[in-house]
């Protein structure tokens, strides 16, 4: 316990307290949430988490702010993965070797609105070092084309799954797969949608035992935790 | 228009004023709706009904109501059918010869559970003179079980899909057949079920295109439309 | 069963899983929605439907988005309906002859701002192959302007009826006819009409036993159900 | 202002600080509400009340307090009806002469379930010295029995419309008088009825101009503010 | 009821079937909601309207159409009052003499914010032939700014109580007066306001007997009312 | 820091785990929420609490265990106060010489029927030290009756306001004041009450900018906090 | 794909279709929700089950019907653990040798109250094959008491964290580990915590990036994917 | 009573009745809330409160109408402290010579997008005249920064809690110290924060027994009550 509560654990850059000790604690650095935050605030803790040997992550960072980073990131020398799909900003590391084995994680969005967030969920599964495929377009109303594609998942460590309107996808993808399924209801949709209440509620009533919630529109998160599963089998069978 | 406005039309039994246009302007006579009714008050609009000729339906009509009018309208020598599950009461006539061709209604439940209103929704569409085939416990956790049971219901008029929790059944559904799928939300679940409402907003915002929804547990509404739309076969055809 | 899980029904056009089998198994090809697709993958769809016999329709195409179809769809030589209220785009086949013999479809709706919504149903029920009636703002504090158009809708085989506000009017269009009547809540309103809550839940309950819902503004999948129900008349006499 | 600010207008009965000075301020005496107080605190509020001269009107009194209540103003000689459905006790007093112009109050309710709080209006309105018509089971699926009874009320000073479900009659009432509709909404209904929204939403937003709207099952709130309305008449013509 | 339905009491403009019956039903013609129409339509009824002898009313005009309608009735010659802040249009006969004796309504609001709604009640009010007093910012944390005022609603025939944030103004005002409170919710506020839904609900749920409710924003109903319970007055006592 | 982190300030008894740091941390020892634990466990934190010398507080006790609960302490010779209206359980320690100067806490209920909240508030506040005066049935449609109580309550430290139904009363009493105002919205009222909501959600937008709000129901929280305030002035006058 | 849609892997039990796949599918049987279904079709699923060779699992047991079940099953021989508190029956086979390395699973609590949760959660991850540990009664307002038990929850493969009222637990649980933290809501509290919807959105909200959500009060699926994700390691690691 | 209800106690500037007794009664001036006056009003404001010799205070001022008011109240000479991220400004008295003992308030922030929310709190705290400290960025996901700053915060008379999404920081910042913690929900999230409905409804179900709760995003009112309890220690210690 004593190590991660002392105070030298914390980066102090005046508006940020910068948790340095979250990798150590939780297996992750902290992830810089882009949102809220000026973009020298973000190129300020990308750089104080390199200075501590981290290679951070940010995630909703918009055009103008990427933009920004892009020209700031490669000025001072280093590799990175914008993608503005997911409005991500990954840092990548070449030290390390490639692990051998990885753990797979399998990222399925019920239409085509539906890709920032399951582009979100692939850069953050990416970061934690996971391998990801990724399924779009195969909602229950053309309920041939996800069987179709059952090879490209079924022995997926996690599955990360992306639908917005009903929700109804995870319950049917969990009805064909033994890993844990973690359902991202998203905001598309109109009317009784209610900004993603419905599939949200939907997802959290899912029939099929194997299926978690995070929060609507949260594809990190979902990519983060398919991550965590997916490092464990990396670890275990090292 | 002059037809169903003129007075006459009603039936005046003090507390209740019987629509007896009904059947002329809608296809069926008023159905009662037993909850709120006393069970006398219930019974004199059955023989209401019956003085000018029709039929008469009633839905949630409890144990205790329906002893009560099991005796009365065997002491009256008519011909009817209670069921228990369903709470319904539906009289029989027999001085019609039966229709060749009848339209066919699917009803489709999620789980064992749903299984009053299932019921119910199958009644009514039994009072409207549509043939009906029940099929329960196939929900989306287990997608083999509604595909083994496809031939039963593809070929039918309307199909009613009842079902509770996230409520994603009538979508799959929906994408097997090309008839209206008339969805039913049941107040089945728990939590964040919120007595039906996940469920409804699930069906609200179905991506399937040909589904439509009603009230949560209003079995009969679903019964009632795709009876409807059944004798609409029936006429049809004749 | 097998028939309609083959592979081969699937059009893979990348960012989209185009399920060709649609028609078969459900009556119409599958219909684009327009929110949250590009330009040129509506039209890419628009383009491999007719590759492969069939006419496609498009919903919730803007100004910008039509202005882009209708030039590319000319220099195709394609022939198709704009219709920039109800923002939808229909392509039209003159291969086959016209059915003597169609299915009937009422759209009514309750005022003047309803019209967006009245319209995308009435174009999708033509879409469908319906003959389609329109009245207009006849909503129920003026009782007397819906009976005076009685005489338009009483012989429909289904009707929409589309409402903001109170949504009151399918209840009262239910009780003067025979035949299903789906349910438009629209958006229209202010305050507690809560973006269609209101209207939606008043339909919910509608004490007419003909009355089922579909999703806020969902003005598309009204004329469908609408045209699936006329399509049946329309087989069953010819 | 002076007038009823001094403090004997308030007499201290321990746990109720009963407002002498609501006639002189507000028309009426201070109306008894039944729920959440002992029979014996209505009891010693009906008799403080008789000491200054004032006939009580209670609302909310169940079965239980209702018999006790009977039995002590019986022994106390005082003139009262009880009315067991709308669960009210009113005071009646004989010492002043009829007013020969009433004014004049319809209830009008859309089930024959919505009798309890039909009925508390009614008892109130009478309380108040209207005279008051009940009409019920008008519900708007059958739209001729209204219009059958429009002679009945469309002389009224004010008319309180009591409905569950949907709530649309007062829209409908609305439309055919010149009058204040004040609108009820009950909870009776089931599933997305919610104890009554949906009935008050759909009230809210009446496209009726005429229509006010009072808390679910507020039966007495739309009594008093008709019987106000009409009281108005009653003393101008006087 | 035969006078009241017969077909020529619509006037047909195409998109807009005008209720010409409306005054001789409900006391009022019809009045035109703006919002939604564009600025042509709401001429073509303001000019129907004339040319059957009444006098129209507008509400929701912004600023654009109010500009041209100003303009267009200029040019027809026409008598009418625009306010900007309340977004009216009111057209003004000089033809009849004034009534001697008017009935009163108060206006009264909690805040500056709530200016517009306040304005709408006033000039609908105003235009229904009452007179008008306007009480503006005298919410409940200075209790006795409303006291200060109070000989200036004393007498009023009803009063219209604005007030958004928790909407506790009309209890209080409801505990000083003799007359009906129509209390209008407004959508000024932040945070748990929720759009008025906070105000809205603690009007519904007043301790004063005499207060009713309209919906959020919807100072042109309340107007409405208590113009149709002054007018009574000035009936009576002509 | 050190001192609350370390182990030995938890009392382990099985089912609790007891917070024995809570005085030294917090102000005051760790409160019982008598609410879904057995009148054992109850009785055995009490007993644990006054071995560490503390004198425990339990709220939420039915009758059932209060009785229990009177016995055992009375058998084990403990002093207190059971309160069976606000359901609260209290041990009255006589060791120490009673404070000269207590600070003040006044609690003012709207109606009769929130009396059990205000009991537990008061009964909260007396544990805290605190002289408590309790103000009942002053809601705000009798006006008169809370500003003759204002010599009352003028010279609180803190005050609590309990009231349901639209909750207006904190804001008229936070006007007359210079100290916080804790609400306390109850569940009492019906139909659109919500349970409390609207009383909760009227206190969280008043208009006074000394009022702060708990939970529904929460007498105890606003005692706990009204005492906590006023015992500030015991500690700083002493 | 081929093998879990032949129709012999489900025993039809007449209302039950029973899902002799799921093991195959999704790595564990299906499991038995209690509620709705009579203790005979409970039994008659156990039965089916094991003549599969597979141990059943069933939730949501009262009492009555456990009783049943418990006599039944020991008539039969079965090896069983009934959990009253948990309401859960488990069959238990020794036929298999115990695993040398069993996965690890914690299940933490916020209050005493929130035990039958738990113990539902602690059962299900037992039945998957878990080795489990239950820490109880650490919520947040006393923080001291989480950190005394982190050695016991610090090397587990998933955490289930059960807390009702605001709950935060999850998000501080969340910030000291590196495996997955599964949330469970629970529908302990009063008033605003509208049973269980606060805690549901808090833990929706979790500022910590490990954390996912189940249903209110969904111990069971909590504990099922607790075990998916332990169970991954002992698999590895054999 | 008498002297705060004499009409000489309101400046009347038209649109505004400025209550000039608040300070008497409530120990602060009228507070301006920004939004919805123009910056003429409050400058206008601001002027007859310095004609009072009072010092105002305003919020929620844009930047268009802080310029405004920048220069104008530069040009009349007045000492004033703008504070563009609190958005607030407020008129600083030099005449009053600074109190020794102030009281002191802490205003912690859960993350770096509060601190417009925390920076309105620190404002009103200060023109309470109290002395403030302000530390940020200590969510609960890293709890070892809380922790690290507790000597900052904990002799403070009480704590203002500003935190968004979750809302759990003043849960834990309550089990730490033994002064009220005013918590102040905020916005800030995204999906099923619903606008800091999630973190509202977290703070009023808080564990810990010294919270109260203030609107979403009502810094000023958190700020202001602090001030409150803090100016009490400075009254009693002089």
């Amino acid at each position: 316990m004593a190590n991660h509560l002392h105070a030298h654990s914390i980066a102090d850059l005046d508006e940020v307290q910068l948790d340095l000790g979250r990798r150590e604690r939780c297996g992750f650095p902290e992830v810089i949430y882009g949102e809220g935050k000026t973009k020298e605030t973000i190129l300020k803790i990308f750089c104080s988490l390199k200075d501590h040997g981290l290679d951070g992550f940010a995630t909703r960072v918009d055009a103008e702010k990427g933009q920004f980073l892009e020209q700031e990131l490669q000025r001072l020398g280093y590799s990175f993965q914008y993608n503005p799909v997911a409005r991500t900003f990954r840092l990548v590391s070449f030290s390390e070797p490639p692990t051998v084995l990885r753990g797979k994680v399998a990222v399925i969005s019920a239409g085509t609105s539906d890709a920032p967030i399951a582009e979100e969920a692939r850069e953050t599964a990416l970061w934690t070092g996971a391998e990801v495929t990724l399924i779009q377009d195969v909602g229950v109303a053309g309920p041939h084309r996800l069987q179709a594609k059952l090879p490209e998942f079924q022995d997926a460590d996690a599955i990360v799954v992306v639908a917005g309107m009903e929700g109804a996808l995870p319950s049917v993808v969990g009805g064909f797969v033994a890993c844990p399924v973690i359902a991202v209801p998203t905001s598309i949709g109109y009317g009784a949608s209610f900004g993603g209440l419905a599939a949200l509620l939907g997802m959290l009533n899912s029939c099929a035992s194997n299926v978690t919630v995070v929060n609507i529109d949260a594809g990190f998160k979902a990519g983060y935790v398919a991550g965590l599963i997916a490092k464990r089998r990396t670890k275990n069978e090292k």
